[in-house]
């Protein structure tokens, strides 16, 4: 008899078939003994809707009433999927963040979970109820509400099964687990039985959206029992925790791509300590994430910085270091957004040294060109042109798991 | 420097333009230097949307799930409105019924309130914001959302206006104040400047649903000022309150008609003490509301009695009957739902006897026959086929209005 926290995102719950069809999920789950939290988003397009109603209002509204907007559509799907379950006759009740004790910052449309109170979600699991409660949303310490921002259903619901001690938290999703590399564009590519949550970091990082990163960071430091899977499918899903039980895996669990960045090369620094740091903070003061960072050996006086960022940052970033171009003392930006990032990800790695020179020499067979490289003890990235990114993920994954055996 | 409570109703914030319309009213009335409370219900149709989604999912879903779910339609409107007046550069802040502080009892759906705790409301005037409140809603000793009912938006108004001591409550709707008849049906109808609560009370229970019932109610208990207005026209509305000014007005304010209305009949009871009792407490127990009752004076061992309810409940009140005929000892049920009710409504009507002969007069001079009468201290309803009731409407209209002089 466990305890078990359930998360089901927008399309599991996007209409009455789909609630019902959770509903069935749950309520097996619940009549195999388990005591049973379940945490839901909003339906389908639910929220994107709320968003348009907004803009034609008013497109700068306060976050504070955005939030305020957007808390409706999570506790619209709770009070639909609780009616379902009602129908099939076993006892349920619906609790909004606020009437599930979840406290935030007030960092509206994007607040930190501070604390869960869960007074009353125990006292209804005490009265053997199954327990629906919307994701993605909290009060401040003003009893306003609040939201945590896009993907935030995950993170509840993985604050909740860390409060809860709960023995398991299965986060259901329109795919069933997590892959060795995109399946949709990958020939060959294998879903996980097991992953670290580093694995799993990097590979959120890296663009492969099945979890939302803070709650795998979130995860990893209460070190709760996290498993992917499919609401559609009824198969297994991968298994995300601290060591994953296969400790004679390969070194690479996946490859991911991303190609939603963009590169900026600031040409003709000068050779001067605290240039990185003028250029860096620069840019973290307007809230610019900078990913990888590639300083050249200096030539003479000067030497070139380079580094990608989220490609939507792309045009403030060349506005921001343009204004400050004179105090740093550039010659010239170089910029483009004609690049991915190819990954690989694997917490053997560290162990494995010739693992990066793998991937090298595959590439380098397709005839694919590497601008950049950054490693770290799970991962390597590299650049290569846009046109060149869906080839690379092949050939490194054949690479990988076609040659060096199976998961 | 007064403070003012307005209510706007569902088709009064239906789309983004009447939106932009009542945040144009509320911040007009706020630059005129007043503190303002603001009501308002759900957009539109929103509430039977939702109905209609919850009964694809379960008919016969909780009460307690249908609240959760409902409550929804009024955050959305406030939060909307609120960034409509932000838009217009105004300080405001949406509160949802918990927030504001409405406490009700448990009654799911249909809730009284028993306490507002106007603190929060109360700090944010201070701040001079105009605040937003959804209507219709509150929370149970449980901390569960409960509902009002339908029309409970006008409810939550008065009851702001009550425990705020407010200086007026503007009740915004579609039509621009009371009637003497419904200005759809009656050639001559006209709006009324002022009215008293009684005769308000009255012509809501005829059908004339200009104000929900409770609301007037209320707003007589605690002796609230109130306004019927249109929130299209912009005109001055109709006053509600304890005594009208104009103390010369004719005996007659309004004349109503409801249709959905059936007749009952319990045709050879015993002529005994104890007989209307026991019906009457056995609807009630099945909370069956009885309005008109008719009791014939004994023909031998044997009466009749007659009553009317809704049309809604005609099936429901017959089967219940039926069940206890033997104890109750009557012959048949004669049912009917072909009637109408026509009403007189004025508080003038008690000081002025011959005011229900000059109705009876005015119906039989166009032949409308009249099948039962019914009598208070400030109105008079006559039972007459359905076809009749737009007829009567008028001819009464007529009398007291063409021929009696002029409001």
């Amino acid at each position: 008899m466990a305890l078990i926290v359930q998360k089901f995102g927008g399309t599991s719950v996007a209409d009455a078939d789909r609630i019902r069809n959770v509903a069935r999920i749950i309520t097996e789950t619940y009549r195999r003994g388990h005591s049973l939290v379940v945490v839901l988003s909003a339906q389908g397009d639910t929220t994107d809707d709320l968003i348009a109603k907004a803009g034609e209002i008013n497109p700068r509204g306060s976050q504070r009433e955005m939030d305020m907007l957007l808390s409706t559509g999570e506790q619209i799907s709770c009070a639909l999927c609780a009616m379902a379950i009602e129908a099939m006759g076993y006892p349920v009740v619906s609790l909004t963040g606020w009437q599930a004790g979840f406290k935030t910052n007030s960092s509206y449309g994007a607040a930190r979970i501070k604390s869960v109170r869960t007074e009353r979600i125990l006292a209804e699991l005490d009265k053997r109820k199954i327990v629906i409660v919307t994701g993605f949303q909290g009060i401040n310490k003003y009893g306003d509400i609040t939201t945590l921002g896009r993907g935030g259903s995950d993170t509840s619901a993985v604050a909740l099964a860390a409060v809860l001690h709960a023995d398991l938290c299965q986060i259901y999703t329109d795919v069933d687990g997590v892959y060795t590399a995109d399946p949709r564009c990958v020939k060959g590519a294998r879903k996980l039985d097991e992953i670290t949550y580093d694995e799993m970091l990097e590979l959120a990082t890296l663009g492969a959206q099945v979890l939302h990163n803070r709650s795998v960071e979130m995860a990893k430091r209460y070190n709760v029992d996290l498993e992917v899977l499919s609401s559609f499918t009824g198969r297994p899903g991968t298994k995300v925790k601290e060591v994953a039980k296969t400790m004679e895996k390969p070194y690479v669990s996946g490859v991911a791509k991303d190609k939603n960045i963009a590169r900026l090369a600031l040409v003709g620094l000068p050779d001067q300590p605290g240039t990185a740091f003028r250029i860096f903070s620069t840019l973290a003061k307007h809230r610019i994430n900078v990913d990888i960072i590639i300083q050249s050996i200096g030539r003479g006086s000067t030497k070139d910085i380079s580094f990608t960022i989220a490609r939507d940052d792309m045009e403030e970033a060349c506005r921001i270091l343009e204004e400050v171009r004179d105090a740093l003392g550039f010659d010239h930006i170089d910029v483009t957004d004609d690049i991915a990032k190819v990954s690989i990800v694997g917490a053997g790695m560290v162990h494995n040294p010739g693992v990066a020179a793998l991937m090298f020499e595959s590439l380098y067979n397709a005839g694919i060109n590497i601008h950049m490289i950054s490693t770290s003890e799970v991962k390597v990235s590299v650049l290569v042109d846009k046109c060149d990114a869906d080839n690379a993920v092949q050939v490194v994954h054949d690479r990988f798991f076609e040659e060096y055996g199976t998961l």
